[in-house]
């Protein structure tokens, strides 16, 4: 059996929305499975010293039109959601329960929390918004709800920013194929060609 | 006549060296011509507070992993010079004489000079080493030479870099299409398009 996908991503990039809508089938077509890292760019902000793109001057400007263009470069619904960035504690913590209970279910929370906030603007941060995307899937909203306030989840969402960190995971998305790190929804393109020929 | 595409680069950037081997031939794809605007990125690092890649903690050594890999999937042979990276107000003096004086050389001279760096690993900011380089391409050596020192020279690339700051140019290499910013190697595929459809 092939060694997973490594996904990491902050429900705050958008460039990590980009990218969980499209790693999923990806790995599927090379038979892998991904496993899914939910981290906090604030703690890789603080290893580099970067500055989230929005406060970048000249880059912060440009940077939101690259958002929403590549969206349509890559036919994804994207429409830049106010307030942005967020705190993503509520559903990074929401995943990493799923990913141990429900495993089969958590590329589906993925994806609807991302379209959430990136589609319908719907800010999930706020732990109820986490909830009732997850009940939206037919999740258990109180075991989820219980799951954010859960110290256990906590510590566990920061162990899994600090092995990232740790690792050298810098940004989101940032994907590891078989050891090799692609930082960028649009690195996916050598991703698939590393997958397909087993590096290049 | 459609307006020119207008390609910012830096000397010492590889993504500007892989992008620079590119941008001709698209141009000409499509009829158009390309406007060459040599800069210097610590001009623009001062506007935007960022810090030159291989600085950046985590970051860094990633970012040399993938500007080797880049080339390698775009089919471009790139080998990272040491020194890395270097100043280059000679050889982007050199391309402001070259470029008034003839300008049907000057992405030949360009093209010269990322590859005597980038390939050849020729320390391009030593400005003997950029008059070899034009000299290579039959210009005249003793003009390039005086051109290196000419104030005027010095005056038209600082004026050249301050324009494109004030322009919003924060990164080598930074394509204008039709007004529409483009950053980095990676985003030639959507200045493609982009070029195709009028915008999309």
């Amino acid at each position: 059996m092939p060694a997973p996908l490594e996904f990491y991503f902050d429900f705050s990039s958008p460039y990590g929305y980009l990218a969980a809508t499209r790693v999923g089938p990806l790995a599927r077509r090379f038979g892998r499975e991904v496993r899914w890292h939910p981290i906090l760019l604030g703690a890789a902000f603080k290893a580099t010293g970067m500055a989230p793109l929005p406060l970048v001057p000249l880059k912060g400007p440009y940077s939101v039109r690259d958002m929403e263009r590549s969206a349509r470069f890559m036919g994804i619904t994207l429409r830049m959601p106010q307030p942005f960035p967020i705190a993503t504690q509520a559903p990074a913590r929401a995943v990493c329960w799923v990913r141990r209970k429900y495993p089969e279910q958590v590329e589906a929370l993925i994806l609807a929390l991302y379209r959430a906030y990136f589609v319908d603007g719907i800010d999930i941060s706020a732990p109820e918004a986490t909830v009732s995307c997850a009940a939206g899937l037919g999740l258990d909203a109180a075991g989820v709800r219980a799951a954010l306030a859960d110290l256990a989840i906590k510590d566990e969402l920061k162990a899994e920013v600090e092995a990232a960190v740790g690792l050298g995971v810098f940004g989101s998305p940032y994907l590891v194929v078989d050891g090799e790190p692609f930082w960028g929804a649009d690195r996916l393109e050598q991703a698939e060609r590393w997958l397909a020929l087993g590096g290049f």
